[in-house]
C-alpha cells in the first residue's frame, strides 16, 4: 500500500483576510447599486438575530467562510457546527446578530455558499463511506471539473467531506491528457519528456486508453497513472500486469471516466489507488438550508 | 392573462470586452503561476485544432462565452450551434484552431462554463416543455440561488432554456420576504411602506406564507404575490379568492418552494403566473462534454 | 393617482464593507505613491481634531460614505448632522480625531464625495420644495447622466435630496429610447416586443416624442411613457388623449427633456407623475464647505 | 515674467491600453449585470451608424477617451474635432459604426465622459480667453476639487481648455496648506522644514493667509505662493511687498479661493502669475449632446 | 540516479493575455495619472523605431515578456534573440516601432523586466555550468526568496537560466520546515503527519538540522529531504547514513542554506540531487541593457 | 549651496488601508490556492510566537509594512526597531503572535519585503556615510530603475536609507532624456519646448551627454541638469562653464550613469549636487534575516 490510508482530506489553509476578498467579491456581485427592498423595509437603526439552519441531513461545510464573510461585514455570530460536523434537519449551523439590512443582504450569498459547499462535502462523505463500509481503502478524489471561478470552494468542499482534492489548479501537478498525447505522439514519450524536464518538485501523473499503454507508463517513470474510461475489467488486466512487472505498490493507480457512486466499489474491488469523479462538482446537488430572523430589536 | 405568452427567455446583453474580463478572472484561477503541463509535453510554436464535442442529447449555452474567451485568447474558432440550439450526443459544438498551448491551457476553464450553462438550459428547456405540452403558459423562473459568483452565467443560463432570470440582483427589483416582513410586522405595513418609498421604476413583489395575506398583499397594491410553499390545493383557495376581490389577472402570482419537476404542473394548473424554482441553479446537472484535438502542426 | 405621494427618496442599501472598496478607490488615486507634503511637515506620532464645516446652506449628503471612509482609515468621528438633513453656515458636520497625517491625506477626497453629493441633495431638495408648494405630488426624479463612474453616489444623493433615482444602471428596468425605436421600427413594435420578451419581474417604459405616440405605446402596454422633449402644451394633450382612452392614471407619465427649475412647474401642473431632469446630477454646483484641524497633539 | 505665456495647457500621455481599463470600469458599473432593453429590442446581428452630435457651443474635450473606449468594444468610428476644437451646436463630433447592441449600451457612458469633459473645457477655455483680451497672460489653474474619483479626466480636461492642471494628486508637489501650518506652527517653520526635507525634483508651494506672511514664505524660500481668500487690494500689497524685498519675479504667485469669472481679471491686473479656482472641475456645466442612430442594417 | 539530466528547466506557461494583466498592472504603476514628459516633448502623430540594446554579456530572459507587453500597447516589434539565448554587449534584442510617446512611456518598465530576468537567467546559467563543468549533474534551484510580488518573474527566469524553480508557492508541495517541526514536535512526526493527511498528487518535502534526522525522514517516507545548513562534511556523512540504510537513490536530497557560486560544486560533489540558494532570485544584478531611439517619424 | 543639507530622506505617506491593499496583493500570489503545508502540520488552534531576525548588520526597513500586514491578517506584534534603525546580527526585530497558520502562511512574503528594503536602505546609508564622511553634502539618488511594480517600495527604501527618491513615477516632474532629445532635436528645444508648456506646478530636469549642452540647458531654463555619462573631470569643465556663465548655485547638477560606490566620492568632489545610482534599486542585496517559532501553544 503506497498510500496512506489515514487520509481524512487535506485542506488549503487561507488566511482569513485573503478569503475575505474572494467572499466580498460574490457579496458585490448580488448586491449591484445596492440592496432596494431593505432599505425600503428595514428601519435603519435596527438590530436582529438570525439562524442559519439545515433543512436536510448532511455534512456542513463552507461555516468556516460564513464565519469570515459575517466578520467582514461587522455581524457577530456563533457557530453550531464546525467543517465536516453531520447536520440533521432543523439544527441550527450559525446564529448571525447585527445590523438587520446588513443580514438581510448578505443572506442569499451566504446561503449559496454554505448550502453548495455541504451539498459538496455531503455527497464525498457518502461516497467514501460506501467504500469503506465495503472494506477498501480506496481514496475518492475531484477533478478540476468545478463551477468555473470556484476551484478553491469546491476542492475545499470536497476535502472537507472525506476526499482528495487532487491537483488544486494547473501549476501544481503535471497531469498528461488524452490530449497532450495526441500532440506528442505516445504515452511513453509524453511521459518520458515530462520526467526529462519537469521540477523535481512535482509529480507525473498520466492518462492512458488501454492496458497496454498501463504497462508503457510504468516503464517510462509516470508516478501516477490514469486508468481513463476503464471497465473494472479492464482495470484487472492492468493490475494483473503490473503485478507481473513488478510495478504494482510502486505506481498509483487512479481510475477515472465513467464512475458513479452505483459502480464505485467495483473499481476499488480492482485495487486502484484513487477513484476520481467529475461529478462530485460538476453536478452538485445544495444542500438544503434557510437563513430565520429570530429576534429584532429597533434601537431609539 | 397578464403575462406575455411569446416569453423566450430575456437576456441581459454584455458588451464582449465586459464579458471578457469576467471569464479572464475564471481562467486566472485556473492557471494559477502557469500550466506546468503544456509547456513540458507541447513544443513552442505548435497550432492545433480542436473540437468541443456533447457526448449527451441537451440544450447549448454557453456558446457566446466561449467564443469571447477564445478570441480573447488570440485562438480562432467555427461555432457549429447557437445559444439555444439542441444538440446530439456527438456533435460538435465549436472548432477552435490556433497555438496548441494556450488551448490546452484553458480547455477545462471553456468546458466547465459551457457545460455547467448548457446544463442548466437543458433543464429548464425540460421543464418548460413539459408544462406546455399539458396546456399552460406559465413561466418557469429561477431564484438567486445560483452558484456563489456565477448569478451572470447562470441567470443567462435559464435565459437561452425560455425561462425567465427573474430578479437579476437585489437592486433591480423590491422582493419582500419572509425575513422582510418578520421585522417590519406584517404584509400589509411591508407592502404599504414599500408602496409609498418606491422608486416608480421597480415593481414590487411580496411572499406570503398563508391564503389570507394574498389577499391583504393585493389590496396593499403588491405587483406580484410570492406563493411560498403553498400546495396546489392551496394556490386554487388564494385564486378564487383574488377572482372573487376583482384582483386576478392584476396582480401577478409566483409559485415558489417544494416545486419540483414533478409536482410542476400541478402548480401551473391552478393558475399562477410564474413557477420559480431554485434547484434549476443551485442544483444543476453538467450537460456532458469534451475537447478533443484533431489535428497538430508544429511550426518550425 | 398611482404613484405615492409619500415618497421621500428610494435609497440603495450596500453593506459599508463593500461602499467602503469604493470609497478607498477614489482615495488610492489621490495618493499615488503617497501624500509628500503630510510626511515633511506633520510629525509622525501626531494625533489631530478636526470638523468639516459647511460654508453655505444647504443639504448634507455623503455623510455616511464620510464615515464609512474614516473609520476604513482607523480614524474616530462624531456626526453632528445626517444625510438628508439642512445645514448652515459655519455648521459643524462631522468631527474628527486621530493620526494627523491620514486625516490630512484624506481631507481632499472627503470633502469632494461630501460637497458633490450635498450639492446633487440641495439642488434637488429645492425643487422638490417648489413643486410642493405649488402644489403639486410630482415626483423629481434624475437619469443616468451621472458624473462617469458615479452612478451609485449621484443617485442616493438625489435620493437623499427627496427625488426619485430612477433606472440605477442597465439592467433593473427596460427603458425603450428614440435609438431603439429607430432601430425596431416604431413605438408599437417596441412596446409590444419588450413586453412579450421581458422578464415579469421589470417594468418597460418607451419613450415618445410626439403626442399621438402616447396612446400607442399606452395601447401596447407599457407600463410607464416618458414625454420626451414635449412642451406644457403638448403634455396637455397627451393627457387628455390618454383620460379619453381611459389610460390616464393606469400608465405612469414621466416629462423629461429641456426641463429646468423654472418650467418644472408648468409640466407638475400639465399632470404628468415624474419630471426628470439631467442637469441634477451632470451639471452639479458642489456645496461648499471645509475641513479644518482644531487641535493637535504630538504623542511622545 | 518667470513662467513662459506661451502655455497651451499641459497634458498627461496614457498608453491607450491603460486609459482603456479606466473606461471600461465606468462602462461595466452602468451595466451591472447588463443592458436588458437592447438585447429585448435590437436583432442579434444588427449593425448601426451613429454620430455624436453637439448640442450647443463649446470646446470638444474626452474626444481621445470616446476613440478608446469606442475601439476597446471592438466599434469603428471616425473623429470630426479633436480634443480642444471649438463645436457649434449640431455639429457631429464622432461618427460610430459598428454592433448596434453595443453601441446603445455604451452610449450613455460615452456621452457622460464627453460632454463633462467637454464642459470642463469650455469654461476654462472661456476664463483664460477673458484674461488674454483684457492683457494678462496670467495662468487659469485647477484644484484637486474635482468629482470623487476623476482626477484623471477633469484635469485633463482642464489642460484641454488651455488651462494649467496644478498638482495632480498628494505624490507630484508639496503644498503646504492653512491645516499642515495649524499643526507645525507658522508659515516660516513650515516651509524651512520642507525645503529641508524634500526630494530635489519638487517644488514647495504654501499657502499664506495674510499679507505679511507672503515675504515670510519668499524668504524661507518657497518656490510658489498661494495668497488665499485675499482680496485684490491685498494681492496688490503682497506684490509691493515683495518687490521691495527683491522676491518678485523670483517667486510665483498664485491668487486663489473666492475667485469667479466674473472678478478673475482684477486679480490678473495685480501681477499674480497663477489664478485657480475649484469651481471649474467641483461645479461643472456639461456640454450638452447627444449620440444619434442614423443607419441601421440587420445582417442575414 | 532518480533525477532526470536531462532538465533544462521546467517553465510555466501562461496564455499571453493572463500574462499582458500582470505586466500592464506594473505599467499603471510606473504612470501614475500619465507621463507628463513624453506629452510635452514628443509630438502627437511621431513613430519611432527603437531598439533594446544589451550592454554587457549575459542570458536573455523576459523576452516573452516584453513582447506581450508591447503587444498589448500596440506596438510593433521584431526580436532578434529568444528567451535563453547568450547575448553580447551592443547586440539588439528587439527592434520595436510605433507610436513615439507610447514606446517612451513603456520604456523603463520594459527594461526593468527584462534586465531584472535576464540577470536572474544569467546568474543561474553560470552556476549550472560551473557544476556541469565539474561533472556534476546536480541541479540548481531557487526558493520562495524573490523580490516579493514577482514569483511568476523571478522563477521564470530561474527556469531560463536552466535552473528548476522549486516550489512555486504555497500550494504546490508539502515543504515541512523548521518552524513546522517545532510546532509538531519531531521530524518523524512531522513526516508521518504530512503523509497521512496529504493528497496523492503532491510531493513531501522536509527540511532536516541534523544528519539523524535524514534518516528519520526517509524513514518516515518523505520524498525529499533538504539537508539545512550542512556542511559538505555533514552531506557526505548523511549520503553515507542513507546508502548503509538502503535508501540513497530512492529519496531525493536538496542542500540547502549558506551555499553559494563559490562553494556550489564541494556540494554537488558530495552526491545531493539538488542545491537550492535564496540569492540567485533575492539578490539579483541586473542584467545592464538600454532602449535606444534610433528612427524618428513625424506624421502629417 | 542651493539644496538643504540637513536632508535625511522624503518619504511618500501612505494612510495603512491603503497600504494594506499592495502587501495583500503580494500575500495572495505566495499563497495560490493555499498553504497546503501549514494545515497538514499545524493544529487548527494552535496560537504561536515569532520572532524575525536579523543574520547581518545593516538598516532596517519594512518595519512599517510589516506591521500593516501583521495587523490586516489578525496578527499581534511587537516593533523593537523602526524604520532607519541599525540593527546587529541576532537583533529581535519584530515580534509577532498569534493563529501559528497564519503566521506560517505570510512568513515567506513578510521576510521578501523586509530584507529587500533593508538591503536597499542598508546599501544607501553606506553610500551617504561615505560621502560625508568624505566631506561632503552630496545628496544620493536613486532612479525609476526598481523591480518591477515595486516603485513604492523599492524608492521608500532609499528614503529611508537617507537617499533621495527622486522622480517616483512618470508624472511628478519632467526629465527629458537622451531618446526625448533624439526625437526633439536638440537640448535647447527640449527645454525651451518643456519651459513653455509645463504646468508650473513641476520642475524641468535634462539629461545632458557632453559639457557644452550644460550650459545650453542653463540658458534655456532647466530647473536640473543631468550629467549622463561624464567622467569626474567632464563634470569639472562643467561646473567651471557654469561658473563662468553665472549659473552655478542657480541650476542642480546630478550625476548619473556609471557611478559605483567606488568612485562616488570623486564626483562630489567636483560639485555636483545629487548623484543618482541605478544600482542601489536595480541590483539590491537582501539583508539576510529569518522568522523563528519561539513559543507553541495549542488551544482546547
Amino acid at each position: 500500500m503506497i498510500l496512506s490510508s489515514t487520509f481524512k482530506g487535506e485542506i488549503m489553509f487561507l488566511p482569513r483576510k485573503v478569503l475575505e476578498e474572494k467572499l466580498n467579491r460574490m457579496l458585490a456581485e448580488d448586491l449591484g447599486l445596492g440592496d432596494v427592498t431593505s432599505n425600503l423595509i428595514v428601519p435603519e437603526h435596527c438590530n436582529a438575530e438570525a439562524e442559519i439552519i439545515a433543512k436536510e441531513e448532511g455534512v456542513a461545510a463552507g461555516i468556516e467562510e460564513a464565519t469570515v464573510l459575517l466578520e467582514s461585514l461587522g455581524l457577530n455570530f456563533e457557530t453550531y457546527v464546525k467543517d465536516g460536523d453531520e447536520v440533521k434537519p432543523k439544527q441550527v449551523l450559525v446564529k448571525i446578530s447585527g445590523d438587520a439590512r446588513t443580514i438581510l443582504s448578505v443572506e442569499r450569498t451566504l446561503l449559496n455558499i454554505v448550502s453548495r459547499m455541504s451539498g459538496i462535502a455531503t455527497a464525498t462523505r457518502k461516497l467514501v463511506e460506501k467504500i469503506r463500509k465495503a472494506g477498501y481503502k480506496t481514496r475518492v478524489a475531484c477533478t478540476r471539473k468545478t463551477a468555473p471561478g470556484l476551484l478553491y470552494f469546491d476542492k475545499k468542499a470536497v476535502s472537507i467531506g472525506g476526499g482528495d482534492p487532487h491537483r488544486l489548479h494547473l501549476d501544481d501537478m503535471v497531469l498528461i491528457k488524452d490530449n497532450h498525447i495526441a500532440i506528442i505522439g505516445s504515452v511513453e514519450k509524453a511521459v518520458r519528456t515530462a520526467k526529462g524536464k519537469v521540477s523535481f518538485s512535482k509529480k507525473v501523473e498520466v492518462e492512458v486508453s488501454n492496458v497496454n499503454d498501463v504497462l508503457v507508463a510504468a516503464k517510462a517513470g509516470a508516478d501516477i497513472i490514469m486508468l481513463d474510461n476503464f471497465t473494472p475489467k479492464q482495470v484487472e488486466e492492468a493490475v494483473k500486469l503490473l503485478k507481473k512487472a513488478g510495478f504494482f505498490g510502486k505506481v498509483l493507480l487512479e481510475a477515472s471516466g465513467k464512475i458513479t457512486t452505483d459502480n464505485a466499489v467495483e473499481f476499488a474491488a480492482e485495487g486502484v489507488n484513487i477513484i476520481s469523479l467529475g461529478g462530485i462538482t460538476h453536478s452538485v446537488k445544495a444542500l438544503d438550508m434557510s437563513l430565520e430572523i429570530v429576534k429584532v430589536k429597533v434601537q431609539k
